[in-house]
């Protein structure tokens, strides 16, 4: 039995791994829906309908809006307020908006100061999936398959917008949860947001250390996995850490403590408190992450 | 043409991960070496034989190790004093004895203090190898393949003793550097031993911050290939992070520099230093990370 689409035409804002990849699920699960592209690079654009990932796109705004049902802003979080003020103006009365931000407050912001009486249509969303390449390039309709999506829905969200963008990521295989703006950027500082900015200051420190890059040389493959995601976007995360700022200097404050802790007990020699620290911590990744 | 295998019979002390991959890449290498196992969980060792990784085992060292013509010290680093002490009453008279221990200064200590005249037949090593899980049951004759294995010859090292480990290392597809004891501590401390006590610092704070495990259910990939490493053996890395103790404190405070200046960009919501930092990361890591 084929499932209704929820939309019949949606217009992607940024065409790159994540807006690709909707794109590629959408039409993995047989949707007659239209996907149209906007962004700022038209060779990625052409390269995405090259690939068949979208059928076409736009290289002005105010009709593609018009016309579309859905609009996904797939675009680094710093420019949602700029996208949704210049969609605001064109939006079709019963037009959905959503978001794949990884950061939800400052979104949020963007969204009350910029989309006036269309905040109901406003379903901010993001998508927990993704990897360190970009780009359409990288694209892939499984890269939602049972991975979690956090809906954030506003106080002024409309009950239909959200239920209609939780089918769609019901549609392509994902586990949508809904969760409050708070919580779910004080859970994402801790458990994507730390991780990136460790990452990044790791192999920082390791490039200072050594003032060439012989060091990693000798980089084991757990170097490798562990600073995997030290190579995404820069731009993609500078806006992140800037969007979350409180919420990520909180994480880091209580990684520091931790950090702190450990360094103490191998200064003191303390074997023991070691051993317990990194059991549990081993037990408690053991049993979580799969 | 078969390269003559330069031992006839290895004793190998410790049948985990590195002894029992080791065994299984002499073994695919075609030499015909005797491989006996010797370790303090006998249940390991019967199943070591049953796996065909070593071809017999002792209970009782003094035998197994006059007959050897290479011992090998695959046990945690804390246990080198005490193993190298138990052998030396035994060693035959052209024996060679080699160790995979993570870290050296302390096992040139552990060996200068246990081995007397036999010192010259030490050839510490450090295969750059391995994975979070450990035991014989996840050992591989390919783990060493193509991979770094570092020897730290120590003044005292017989150069024959040296190169017969450096040619067995190499007949199993390994690429052997020597280096010495003192800078592997330090680059291995920044490399390897610093990103273990990264994870376990990270996996801790999250379980505390979350109070119960809920919060692990909403890690995407980055972070599980971030925190693997967490995963590995508490008291292997207690051995390590005591040993290398020095080294270690000073990459946890190298880290320590860059992860407060980040923090303090992100505070002062300094992007475009966070962009240049991220950038420049990144591009070190992919030059030099494959």
């Amino acid at each position: 039995m084929r499932i209704d689409p929820p939309f019949r035409r949606i217009l992607i804002i940024g065409v790159g791994l994540i807006g690709g990849s909707l794109a590629r699920a959408i039409r993995r699960a047989g949707h007659r829906i239209e996907i149209v592209g906007y962004g700022r690079n038209h060779l990625n654009l052409q390269r995405a309908v090259e690939l068949g990932v979208i059928d076409r796109f736009v290289t002005a705004l105010p009709v593609a809006v018009a016309e579309a049902d859905l609009i996904v802003v797939a675009a680094p979080v710093g420019s949602t307020a700029t996208i949704l003020r210049a969609i605001r103006p064109h939006l079709a009365p019963d037009a959905v908006i959503t978001d794949v931000g990884s950061t939800k407050g400052s979104v949020a912001i963007a969204a009350r100061e910029t989309l006036g009486g269309a905040l109901s249509a406003f379903v901010p969303g993001h998508p927990i999936a993704g990897n360190e390449r970009g780009g359409v390039e990288a694209s892939s309709a499984s890269l939602f398959d049972r991975r979690m999506v956090v809906l954030t829905p506003l106080t002024e969200t409309e009950q239909g917008a959200l239920a209609r963008v939780r089918a769609l990521w019901e549609s392509v295989g994902a586990r949508v949860v809904e969760m409050d703006v708070e919580y779910h950027d004080r859970l994402l500082a801790a458990t994507s947001h730390l991780p990136h900015v460790l990452a990044y200051a790791l192999v920082e420190a390791l490039t200072r250390m050594d003032g060439g890059e012989e060091i990693f040389r000798y980089a084991a493959g757990g170097f490798r996995d562990f600073t995997r995601i030290a190579s995404s976007d820069p731009v993609m995360w500078r806006d992140i850490c800037l969007a979350n700022a409180g919420h990520l200097r909180e994480s880091i404050s209580a990684f520091r403590a931790c950090l702190d802790e450990l360094d103490g007990m191998i200064r003191d020699g303390e074997g023991d408190k070691l051993v317990e620290l990194f059991s549990r911590a081993k037990a408690v990744r053991d049993r979580n992450v799969k």
